[in-house]
């Protein structure tokens, strides 16, 4: 019953809030024998971190992973991994007002009515510090899939606002610091943010995760099909609205005959389907998109109420994400791991004794 | 693990394929003194039912409902209910074509690469059909909402193809087979599905679910979020490749200060978020939507690959359906039910003790 | 949470009431590829039907397991297989008595006052009638373990009251009808059954079960080991009232150096453990007992309170078990069974890459 | 699956080896506002604490329990309560002897065989240093249980070797440092040890475990029957070979009409049944006995095997415990708060409606 922890056999339970003292995870049913320091997590973290530039906001977040338990020499011995990552950068700020007021698009009305008590430092539990620790998590999950599927996850920013990408290199996704995949784009993005700064507003994003080298067969008729754990893992994540696979909403618009992908001897003609079918991966790449609402975080004055229930103006002060998008990808991303990394295991538990099967179309 | 179990406390286990002798589930949780009787199913199972017109397929399926067991005087007893629906329907087919070939777009080909075995008769357990005892599962879970907590789940088809409503009534949604809101539209709805049966091809759909009645506090940070598990609830019905919660995708063009409800004493000023903040029930409103891919098995001839790997040309012969999100609204209310009951009951365990709590804006 | 499923990857949910239309169960997760028909249930479900000889309660209950789902030309297909068991003894009995009585040391005081309403018929759901679904899913589980692993789980009668079997056969155990490893003593063990149903009472029993050909590993720390699991099961069997893994209770009283079973490079020296050391298997055979308290259902009359808290004199009527022990061994094999499948799986998922390690003591 | 996570609704996720930097827990599912401090921790765990007295293991583990997440302003918030205690009580010490042997009696052999890496330091997972988190988890539990349903857990040592109590007084238990409940015999008790630890050897012990103030309907048929999940928490626990309820396998040689505990108006005639009735608790005292294998970490020299399957002598040096049950009390009263927790929120979840129901026999 436990929702807060991800996955059914490569399980990850994540605690901790944004101004406590740490946060933390703990991954349990890790193969034993992967190699695993503390130094791989900072990668995939820097990615993730705040504070990553101008544009977005300036918190500033070490994030340095200390590695509790579940390691041997080096290598995990299949038991418990425990991640740890103190809280250094929380300040110690009045957060009387916050307590007293409903920040509108916030957790705050609804974390109320649901527990009757709630930790307004910072959105406590909501808050997106949370995901973190999906990242430190998926950093394990990500080098097993390399090492032993072959299978690489990526994602980026695939709109922002109005502003789409005018061409596609993935090479591009790591050189700004917006995981944008057109570089020539960016001067023109960055313009974008300084108005939406200024103007005190913020806009929403799509971001899309790419993961490759699939081999067809992972995946659990009928309610743990890839795609149904997929949208679930996807929408876990703060302030996403949406979720498609392959072509997403476009398929009500579309015909059969053009939207189902035909297989031919050298393989599939086309990945509408992005790489599912009945739930069941087919071997073609993954492909699923997520919407990311804007921030409600602004300086825009709101409209609120309060405890009393007496009408209120709130105006978030101090740090602002003009597009909250723009740090998703990394996140994205994650999630995907961890849907990708606990179906593996799954499908090797019950399926384990199936051999590679004929024909595979490439 | 068991994928073919759905949900967490209040569980619907689902078995059955296609051609088989019999389709069923069993629930289990179920609060003790729900009255309950076999004629209760039939109203959804009919809406649901294909050959419900002309424009759907023709197969018929009279779906009557055994009650097994978990009943006593009509009473539910809190041990597991079993239901159960002979299939009748099915006819004695050469199936030996099919079994030796991959169908574009449908789970052929992946079922065989996970399990290396394959139920070809009418798709075997990727048929729709499994969805039947979705419904039924959910009348169970529909009366006791409405009885216990108020709420009320509904579904329409919002979208066919290139039409859209021009209109909206709920009554009109129960006053023509394809649960579509505007009544003077309908001949035109009726005269594309025709040109799209003659043409042999089919399209897509989109589907929206609307629960009413909702308390605030319902749903699970972090990775049990009421959206999230009604993401995966819905992705998990056949065909589906997007979902949206509120908003959904149009959240990527908008601006914060348009997106975030803002609150006043007398209620939300608008529902953007769809109902749910933080992964828990604003008490507006829940508003979902799916995205219904057009159905593979079409008459238009589709390129594949047999079990020898040769490349071979496809035709669905017999049935068709020119679009499945025409029968999906009762299946995405059933869903959106199952999350909900499963979620009122889970919020009862944890939050049992917390009464009702101020200020509640309506 | 679903309590009425058992296991956590190859997952067994039952359902059905005593006098119900039938019982029946679904399994999820079995491997698929496994050949299965209706008429291999038959020799369990037999060994374990009441009826079995005079000496045992009389009701006649055929059993005819009927395969709903998962199967394709004789063999699973890796989607859930449903058993159904239709109940054509139930005879139409007056239970108006039974309904307003609380039978002493049986489970209607303790379902009324959960549930607030009671099943009366022959015991509702907590009639020793579910355990027919254990053995039936079972039969599938033994299947895959002495074909897959070469793991064969068996049980005998190891105490009947005061009596203690002098020698012990596995060849016995399966000539009489009481699962007595000592044939010679069967007429000694049948006058005692005789003097009990005589005097209207019953006894209890000790039933013992073994796993041989056990490979090392199998089990999971710490909330998981093999021994917690194993015990859970059989405390779940009906009557069971305690459970030993090896020596059992007896290590109250032994010093170390007795207890520890050593080891020499061609094998333990002893099996005190049971075949379980940290939760996890040792490639020993794996040893339980478990303790079945004498049947409630006796001639004896006993006191007890009706429905409106006054006291009644309850004697049951109609048949009656001087030993439900004897009947029992068949369930405790299928219990240890379903035990060893789950592991079996679960091992494969998490250590699949780890091949067999040396040194290996035999 | 996660096999490091106990329970249902109420999770506990503990992680750490005896050796690491710090062990811990996640408590998922916690009510919300329910009052906690760091300091109430150190009663319960002072009382496990090895160390406690000179008849017990020398180790000097300060235990300081740290709340890392959970909390505000003192109560609990409804999201995760982690807590972490540091390792300082390790030594540095050479464990390259230990590495290359698996010793008799201990988890090294089957952690080989099962992961092919293993932590040899201080036994690593296997430790009984797990059951710390037990205990700190519990606290919580038992907290709750007390405050909200009146429900006590306490625990004692039944018998030592051949030693048995000859007076029973719970003022006793907390009185002298082995959970002893004649304060007159504990002279004799500690000559017993101190005869065992100048021969170097161990012995076995009994503890029982009583749960107070039991409301009737807590438990879930049929496989999450209180009687197989406290079985399966008990046997969890390290060095516990075998778990008794009510009577427990005394029930072997008793009659029915002797062991059946009559109804009267004014209560229960008797509890041999230990407060469960087909899986559900009846309101009387629940009543449990378990049996701890005597440590195999003992002076006399045992024989074994080494990494290279040659046969080896093994001696444990350093500390040594004469009897782990001395220590178990603690642990075996957090194993049954931690089922009672889970199951009262389940009970909440499904029963929520159902009201106290009549006649209660007190």
């Amino acid at each position: 019953m436990s929702s807060n922890t991800f996955g059914k056999f490569f399980t990850v339970t994540t605690f901790g809030e944004s101004h406590g003292p740490a946060i933390g995870c703990v991954i349990d049913g890790c193969p034993p024998g992967l190699s695993l320091a503390a130094a791989e997590f900072s990668r995939d973290l820097g990615r993730r971190a705040t504070g990553r530039s101008r544009y977005t906001s300036q918190r500033r977040e070490p994030d340095e992973v200390e590695i509790l338990s579940g390691l041997y020499e080096g290598r995990t011995t299949g038991t418990p991994i425990a991640l740890l990552i103190c809280n250094n950068g929380q300040r110690s700020k009045d957060y009387s007002g916050i307590a007293q007021t409903f920040r509108p698009g916030h957790a705050d009305y609804t974390y109320w009515h649901k527990y009757g008590i709630r930790d307004p430092r910072g959105g406590g539990r909501s808050s997106a510090r949370e995901t973190t620790m999906r990242v430190a998590a998926a950093v394990v999950a990500r080098k097993w899939l390399l090492e032993h599927a072959g299978v690489r996850v990526r994602a980026y920013l695939a709109q922002m606002g109005e502003l789409t990408p005018t061409a596609f290199h993935w090479a591009a996704v790591e050189q700004n610091p917006f995981f944008w995949p057109c570089q020539e784009q960016v001067p023109e993005l960055e313009k974008n943010i300084d108005v939406l700064r200024r103007s005190g507003d913020s806009v929403g994003a799509r971001v899309s995760v790419v993961a490759d080298g699939m081999p067809p067969g992972w995946g659990e008729p009928v309610y743990g099909k890839l795609d149904s754990e997929l949208a679930s893992a996807l929408m876990s994540i703060n302030a996403v609205k949406g979720v498609e696979l392959g072509d997403g909403f476009a398929v009500v618009t579309q015909r059969g005959s053009q939207h189902r992908d035909e297989m031919r001897p050298d393989g599939f003609s086309s990945n509408h389907a992005g790489g599912v079918l009945g739930g069941i991966s087919t071997g073609q790449p993954l492909l699923a998109s997520l919407a990311f609402k804007p921030t409600s975080s602004i300086l825009v004055p709101g409209q609120s109420v309060n405890l009393a229930g007496e009408p209120v103006e709130v105006v978030t002060k101090g740090r602002h994400d003009p597009c909250v998008g723009l740090r998703a990808p990394p996140i994205a991303e994650a999630m995907v791991a961890l849907v990708l990394m606990d179906h593996a295991l799954r499908h090797r538990a019950q399926c384990g004794d199936v051999g590679p099967v004929e024909p595979r179309i490439v």
